[in-house]
Parts: structure tokens; C-alpha cells; sequence
């Protein structure tokens, strides 16, 4: 349930405290995806995105086509937070009534050319047309590989901190066009030992700190070796914050966040599997928080400022 | 896709045309459900509905918590349609800013009071606030039973067409609070031979007609035997319609439009399961088209007007 520090805390304990898992149907709710166990033991995974214009896309910046593709691309995002193998797209739209209906094909369009290269098929969905604004949910099914799920709760002491690309100024185009890590989440989590992951969806600082809580560990950033966007510097010089705060704290740069003890992290960094860029950020520590060192080498805790959208 | 009707002919063809049935992943998605295997040959179905502020529901009238069953109840339906069994639910909303985000609770619990007698779980959803109306999402993946699915293509000559309940005037209530036939289409599937079903969601004519055309066959209505409720009569003294042209064009009657081969149809009869006045309101012929008798006895067609939200 990726969204729901969009809510009031109480109503998000209320609701956690719903989702209770049974040994029939083991659920990891506070990951990126949903996870359970199909009739014979196979590990099925699911995600659900809903995007709402205006406040995930701006009809006037962004075409019918990047907002289908977006659509699709935040639930393969989850799914590649969680290692898992997409396999089949359910889309429900809600058209405005005083949009021709014609022009719905253009955001299906961008959702099924995205679709192709991970091999997801559209499984079926569900189309209404209404006097409000765009809506549009998509539900995507995976599945686990014989290597298990990530999840965001197994980040162990010493273990590297890596994000697998730049981070921030997403907003100025990034959070329509980027490229769900899905591949590459499959090749680490085959060939390497990976203790925690998830997607960079709400900013490196909020999200590290959701994936720390979970694993009941603390986490220590090295400030100098976040990698940084070009976008996050030119979004700097109208905002007045550094390019390192929009780095930290800018949401929907959707590269991966990985935990990985040290042997694996010192493998992945010399072999950089797909030439992606993967930093090592920080490091997992004893205690609570995510903390850093200032120019003296005094340690501070870093406010949980994510991205809101 | 069950609103697909409400978009253009010519989207809803090309939309169709998009989701192609690949041998890995058997699809149905001119059922209520689709319908695939999984790794181990297992068949999971799965259906969406999203439903939108004043068009499925208006707040004036139905309290959160029947917005919340209703949301769930639609996609409980859509299973019965093929006789699964619902499993896992994943629910998303866009929530009014402008509205107590406190309230959703009441959403959640109307939909998990109708969760539980069903043994569905929550497995997860997204929350959103935004400047717009309630839009709620409901994703159900269920299971067949080693008896197979049940399609809208299965109809067979001589199949009598039977409803398992009164049709007409849902709109005065009953969309809001239906019993999905959950447990009577398992009951039916595992007792007595079917060949076809679907719910009936959009009125019995249109709803029937799509069964036909799905099936190649042609279907007689007999008028004056189709169930009719006390609401189509109460609706009918205010619209100047009368009680028989509801219960054949309102929509959300969401009772269960099944074809039955004539042994097994006078079998079901006999035994009424569940106390469920089931009736039979026609016959499946050779041919194409829904057709009646009048008074004297001719035969003619009749327009597939169903409802329409």
C-alpha cells in the first residue's frame, strides 16, 4: 500500500490492522507489492497503482500516451522493488465525460508499448465514463522466482546501502519516462545476495526510513556519494533548495533502494551489471533513524522529509 | 470488461483486439472475469470494477459503508458469473480532499463486513486524495473449482434460460445492498450440469443478448414468466413504464442469467437449492437474436435496450 501516508496516521493503523495475514495467504502489506501463495505453493505477487490527473499527471504537460505508460510503469516499479516477474495488467479508467471517448486509445496505446518489452499482457479491465477528472487503476499480477522476494524488512547490520541511478527533480520529466527496474532487480537478485529492497518512490530519505523501520535496524547516508540528476540541479536554481535536498527528498525517481552485505555490494559495484550506475549510499547500522555526518564529522538525524505529492 | 459499453464501438474493438489469449495465459474477456492459468495449472480469475461519485453511487443516498460493499459486492458478482471462488481483494481509492479522510473507514468496513461471510481477504490497494469526487477501485482474484469456469459462450440448443431471482427496479435500493450468488452458482455448478452464465448487470435483454451472440445461438424470452420485483412495480407508477419493461432493461439486478440443458434445468426446479426462487424465463434456439411472443401468439425480436449508467 505504497499511498497511504497519504491518509491520516490513525485511519492507515486502522486499515494495516485489517490486512491481517493467515497461514493460507502470507502477505507482505507493508512492501511494495502483496505477496500470497496460489493453490500450489507458487508465490504470486500483486501491486495496484491508481493515478489521479492533477495530482499524478497534468494533462497539460503530459500526453494521453506518457500517462497510460506511467500507469503501468509505477506497478512495474513495485514489482521490480520486490524482485518479481510481471506478468499480467487489469486497467479500470475513469474518462471525463466531456473528453471524446476516442482518445482513450492513445493512453492504452502508451500502457501496451510499454507493456511489450517486460512481456505483460492486458488481462482485462474495466472502462467508465464520468463527469470528473481522469482517473485510471491499474492491478498488475507477478510472480516470485525460485530466488524468493525482496522485501523491505530484511536489511541486516553492515549491509551497503545502493540506489541503482541518480536521484531527483523527477517532476521535471523523469516521473513520466522512466524505466521500471525490473530487469535489473532480476539479474541482482539472481546472481547476488540481496537482503532488503524497494523502490525510490516518495524520496531516498522517507523511503529509507520506512525500509530501516522495518528491518528494526538504522542507517547512516554518506551525503557526498548520493548521486545526483541534472534535473534536481536545474530544479535547484528556481527553487532555492540544494540539488542534494531534492535529491533526498523529491519523490517518483523509482530506481531501486538495496540492501546487500558487503562481499555482494563490493561484486555489484566492480561488475556493474547492464552498465546501470549503482552508488553505494550508506550503510546499515545498529540503532534507529537515518543519520548522517556533517563537515566535522558530527552525526545528525536526518528528518524523514519525502515527497508529497 | 463489463462497462466496455460504455465507450465507442470502434475503441471498444480495438481494445478487445488488444488483449490477445496467448497459450501461456488463456484469457476470457468476454466473460465476467478473465481467466488464466498459473505456473502450476491452476486457474485464477480475475476481475476489476471501478465505480465513480455519481454515476454508481451518489453520497446523498448510500451511506460510505454501502458504497464500500457495493464496491466489493459488483466484483463478488462478476466471480459467481463464472462459478470462482473470491479470494483476495486489493482496493484502491481517490479520496475528496475536501472530505474527512477519517470517513474512509467507514468505506473499508462496509466493504470487509461483506468480506468476511465470503472469506475474501484484503491483499492490499493504494490511497489518494485529490480535488475530485470518490472513485474506488476493487481488484477480486479468485479461483476455479476442479469443475471449471463458467463462460457466456457455453449456450447450447434447447438449453433453458433461468434467473435465480426478481428482476427490475434495482435502483431504488437493491443495486446498493444485493447478495452476491456466490455460494448458489458454487452450488449449482457442483450439483447440476450448466453450459453457460453470466450476471446480470446491465439488464436482462442486453445482458442476454451478449450471452447469445457470445454462445452463437439465438434465444425465446417467455414474458409472462420472467420474475418481477416490487420495486420494478413501485419505479413503474412513477416512470410510466411498465413493471415487465424494468425488469427487462434496469440494470444491477446482479442476480445470476445461467443455461442449463433441460434435464438438469427441470432438476434445479425441483430442488430450489438454497430456497433461491429460481425461475426459468425462456429457451436458447437456433438462430440469432432474443425474441418474444405477443398475446396472439407472433414471434418477434426484441431490441437489446439495456441499462445504461
Amino acid at each position: 500500500m505504497p499511498r497511504l501516508s497519504d491518509m491520516e496516521e490513525s485511519f492507515v493503523a486502522w486499515l494495516r490492522s485489517q490486512v491481517t495475514a493467515s497461514p493460507q495467504l502470507p502477505l507482505a502489506l507493508d512492501d511494495d507489492a502483496s505477496l500470497f501463495l496460489d493453490a500450489a505453493n507458487e508465490r504470486l505477487v500483486t501491486t495496484t497503482d491508481l493515478l489521479c490527473e492533477d495530482v499524478h499527471f497534468d494533462l497539460r504537460e503530459a500526453s494521453l500516451e506518457l500517462v497510460g505508460r506511467k500507469a503501468l510503469a509505477v506497478n512495474l516499479s513495485d514489482l521490480a522493488a520486490m524482485a518479481a516477474v510481471p506478468r499480467l495488467a487489469f486497467v479500470s479508467i475513469a474518462w471525463p465525460s466531456d473528453r471524446d471517448p476516442l482518445l482513450a486509445r492513445q493512453l492504452y496505446q502508451g500502457l501496451l508499448e510499454l507493456a511489450k518489452p517486460f512481456n505483460v499482457q492486458l488481462g482485462g479491465g474495466d472502462t467508465n465514463r464520468w463527469p470528473g477528472k481522469l482517473v485510471i487503476n491499474v492491478t498488475v499480477i507477478g510472480q516470485a522466482t525460485s530466488r524468493g522476494v525482496l522485501r523491505r524488512s530484511g536489511a541486516q547490520l553492515g549491509d551497503a546501502i545502493l540506489v541503482t541511478g541518480p536521484l531527483g527533480g523527477s517532476i521535471l520529466g523523469h516521473h513520466l519516462d522512466f524505466e521500471p527496474r525490473v530487469q535489473l532487480a532480476l539479474d541482482l537478485n539472481a546472481r547476488y545476495q540481496l537482503h532488503a529492497g524497494m523502490d525510490i518512490s516518495d524520496g531516498l530519505s522517507l523511503d529509507l526510513s520506512r525500509l530501516t523501520t522495518m528491518s528494526g535496524v538504522g542507517a547512516e547516508l554518506e551525503l557526498a556519494s548520493i548521486p545526483i540528476t541534472d534535473a534536481a540541479r536545474r530544479l535547484s536554481r528556481s527553487t532555492g533548495r540544494t540539488p542534494l535536498e531534492h535529491a533526498l527528498s523529491d519523490g517518483e525517481d523509482f530506481e531501486l533502494l538495496l540492501t546487500v552485505p558487503p562481499d555482494d555490494a563490493a561484486r555489484i559495484l566492480s561488475d556493474n551489471p547492464l552498465s546501470h550506475s549503482i552508488v553505494q549510499v550508506g550503510t546499515i547500522m545498529a540503532g534507529e533513524g537515518v543519520w548522517y555526518r556533517d563537515a566535522s564529522g558530527q552525526r545528525h538525524r536526518m528528518s524523514a522529509e519525502g515527497y508529497r505529492h
